[in-house]
């Protein structure tokens, strides 16, 4: 394109003409750069004068000088005494990267599938409580009282620990209902229980180390150790929960379980296996990383004290989270470190956390410290026991496959135990029903060799589906037997 | 002790009486279970039957036998027909693990120091923005109306790279003022941009690989390099943006990049270094992290395209927040990929992100759709713009030692260069009088080498408190001279 020639001009009055709701500026400005970006302005051409331009554009002076000057500020144009000259730029590259270019990191290859996450939730998707029982008019209203006290003093930064108010009431509640004593101090709010493993892994590991976990077990645990580059060994469990041998070849760095509510088989942890747990951990340096994400759900006794509060200093992270006794959208969760380690840590977590959601959390410190969450958590207790024992009642009478039920101390699922069957296939068929019951094979590092069956969540299910839903799961049994039998 | 005897009932009545709020059973629960634990109640011991307990600490039988039932379950106790024997148990490991077992992982020990949080902000903070004029009340009426129409449907989980009427708002918005042309699925929200700089190491970097980064630079991007183990070189900075040589040694796989304003220096990546910065992107399949954290306020000029939008398909990932143009406790800000890397990176995003925060992600769509945020945008430039002139103006009347400032065009600091000042004394000082500009030396990857001078944030500053600030700033400077003069 030679300069000042026709060409030029109609290029620059069509996309003036073209333009919807832009300014003028940005109009001229887009086109000229684009020009200079695709080489349809060479390098070193001059630019017609400010003048020359705004009257073959019909355009103010004001508007081409303001135009000419953002891209002589961005390096597009060089100015002297003589006008405009388009600068000399390396070419753009042109080729598009393939496709196959994006893979993931070897790394990586080893994440767990995610769950999937319909909104509503389908009935018996595992980790998803009654949400329609939360007192949300109460929670607007406290939501709405701390914007209104706070006012914009909320609005900057926190702690990166978390608010103060909210880590001295989930202290004073640890204490009541499960039996941890710690400070506010060792409390450290994060991104639901997601953040505070991801925290501890970070804290406590580094790339290449062991890590046990439990086998089958939380999905999001694994995703967290894959992620920083653990190597992962899964451990057994049976009814006195995660199995371990005191003399391994090769000691882990971080051993995950949730003691109190095995995940999913529901396996309570043995006091003579915590023991034996924790002093393991204290001689080979180990980290128990404790998952108690829903053991306020317990129904034939008490809620059993953490392990964390078992010994003083024991060495032992305990992960708490609100998602499964509130709501999963919160993303509110915490993690407990033993005094000294919260101590020894805090310049990493002022670096690697930012605090935030204050509003939220300062209205879910009201909400603990004015009793509502005891109420809450009082009422949920008494709803999923009464749905827990419906459920068995509607295996009992609609499942007519061989089966065994686990879990059902507490929590908000049961594990139905099918042995051969393709649950996987079941699973994936059921979501035509609009029911998301998890295979129970996808919990097992390797799914292939996993025992399989079906973790009924009935957090979220209303306990007037569940003979019909077991009919239809009962039938997709039926069904991925044959098929099999055919295969 | 021997079981039955008066040390055995003294133990349990004292606690029974010592009971402040808590349930007979809980504390007879307690009671017990810390006598085995520490081993006052050995292995084996045979415990009194329920009537016997009941009667000598006048409690119901009920109360008793629940609680002995609650240490059965747990392992605590065994219970045969002859009545409840204490379990062998491992011996608690009673040594307090000291302090100094307690040490950061060697990858973290490079950690930076933290920003000091303070509530309210200091003046001078660099990176908050003037959250007073946060319109407030709306915001409160739009997290209201979220609330109340959403309902209970917000309260599950979302989708894992978040809600999809926010994506689509920031597409929109993006294309309009940073001249990135988007979809919504290219676009992942994040807790800040923090989060994003951490998915992005996460999903695009192995363990020891070779990261760039600009020295002086953003310390939250030094923290999630560190922390993924990442090994870091410091890029010069001159007038063009971040220097760098085609040819290395060794290839970085991460750049990391603010073009369109550096932190802290201020200056403007020049086209041609962009082109040639995406080129040896290209070629060496490194990717660019384009920091965008401030470029929506720019006074000079139109605000700088981003180099996401420069080519198509270009090694670029880009990262916004929320944090500087509305307020920082928001913790929402975005990543935004190429089309066939958000593609590629979807089934890990959906393993490592879980949504949440649902009814602020749609009250912000909401504020971004009805062109509050264009709005507030623009009132905030002219604030700023002002504020910095009101700045520059005051550093001229009130700072006499010899200086220049530089990161002038735009967003929320200026950056006054000082030689041969200890700047870290001058901020520690600053602190009693209120004020936290931040001592440039400490964005340098080496600061004991790094020029020194003091990073002045006017975002949260009022412009009446500029020259007495800048006064007791120049006193302190006088001091800090002289005190090295002595040295």
């Amino acid at each position: 394109m030679n300069i000042p020639d026709d060409a030029f001009y109609r290029l620059l009055s069509k996309a003036l003409r073209e333009r919807s709701g832009e300014t003028l500026t940005r109009v001229l400005y887009r086109a000229l750069r684009q020009a200079i970006l695709d080489g349809r302005l060479q390098a070193h051409s001059r630019l017609p004068g400010s003048r020359t331009l705004a009257q073959e554009l019909s355009l103010s002076r004001n508007t081409v000088n303001a135009v000419l000057d953002q891209l002589t500020t961005e390096g597009y144009l060089l100015r002297d005494r003589q006008g405009s000259r388009v600068a000399s730029l390396p070419s753009a590259a042109a080729e598009e990267p393939t496709e196959a270019e994006f893979r993931l990191p070897a790394r990586l290859k080893a994440l767990p599938t995610g769950t999937r996450r319909d909104s509503p939730a389908f009935a018996f998707t595992p980790g998803t409580p009654a949400v329609n029982y939360f007192p949300l008019p109460l929670w607007r209203r406290l939501i709405d009282r701390v914007l209104r006290e706070e006012g914009h003093a909320l609005l900057g930064y926190g702690e990166s620990a978390g608010e103060r108010p909210l880590r001295e009431a989930i202290a004073r509640h640890l204490a009541l209902s499960r039996g941890i004593h710690c400070e506010a101090g060792q409390v450290i709010i994060t991104e639901g229980a997601l953040e505070g493993l991801n925290l501890c892994t970070q804290l406590l590991s580094e790339s290449g180390q062991l890590a046990w976990l439990e086998d089958p077990g939380y999905a999001g645990a694994r995703s967290a150790f894959v992620a920083r580059g653990l190597q992962i060994e899964g451990m057994e469990i049976d009814e006195e929960g995660m199995q371990f041998a005191d003399h391994t070849a090769r000691s882990p760095r971080l051993i995950f379980t949730s003691p109190s509510h095995q995940f999913p088989l529901g396996s309570l942890m043995s006091a003579a296996r915590r023991l034996a747990l924790l002093q393991f951990a204290h001689s080979t340096g180990a980290w128990i990383i404790e998952d108690d994400y829903d053991s306020e759900f317990r129904y034939s006794s008490e809620p059993i004290p953490a392990m964390l509060g078992m010994q003083p200093d024991a060495p032992v992270v305990y992960l708490g989270t609100f998602s499964k006794t509130l709501f999963p959208s919160l993303r509110i969760g915490f993690v407990v470190m033993p005094k000294a380690l919260a101590k020894a840590m805090q310049p990493a977590i002022h670096s690697l956390l930012r605090g935030g959601h204050r509003t939220e959390q300062l209205a879910l410190a009201h909400f603990i410290e004015e009793g509502h969450y005891a109420r809450h958590l009082a009422s949920m207790r008494r709803l999923y026991r009464k749905r827990q024992g419906q459920l068995r009642d509607a295996l009992k009478q609609e499942l007519t496959h061989p089966h065994t039920v686990s879990g059902g101390e507490g929590g908000m699922h049961l594990t139905v135990h099918l042995e051969g069957i393709d649950d996987s296939w079941v699973a994936q068929a059921a979501r035509q029903y609009q029911l998301a019951p998890a295979a129970l094979s996808r919990y097992y590092l390797d799914p292939a060799s996993g025992k399989t069956g079906l973790v009924l969540g009935y957090g979220n299910t209303s306990a007037s589906r569940f003979a019909s839903a077991i009919r239809t799961l009962n039938k997709l049994i039926t069904q991925a037997l044959s098929q099999s039998g055919q295969g």
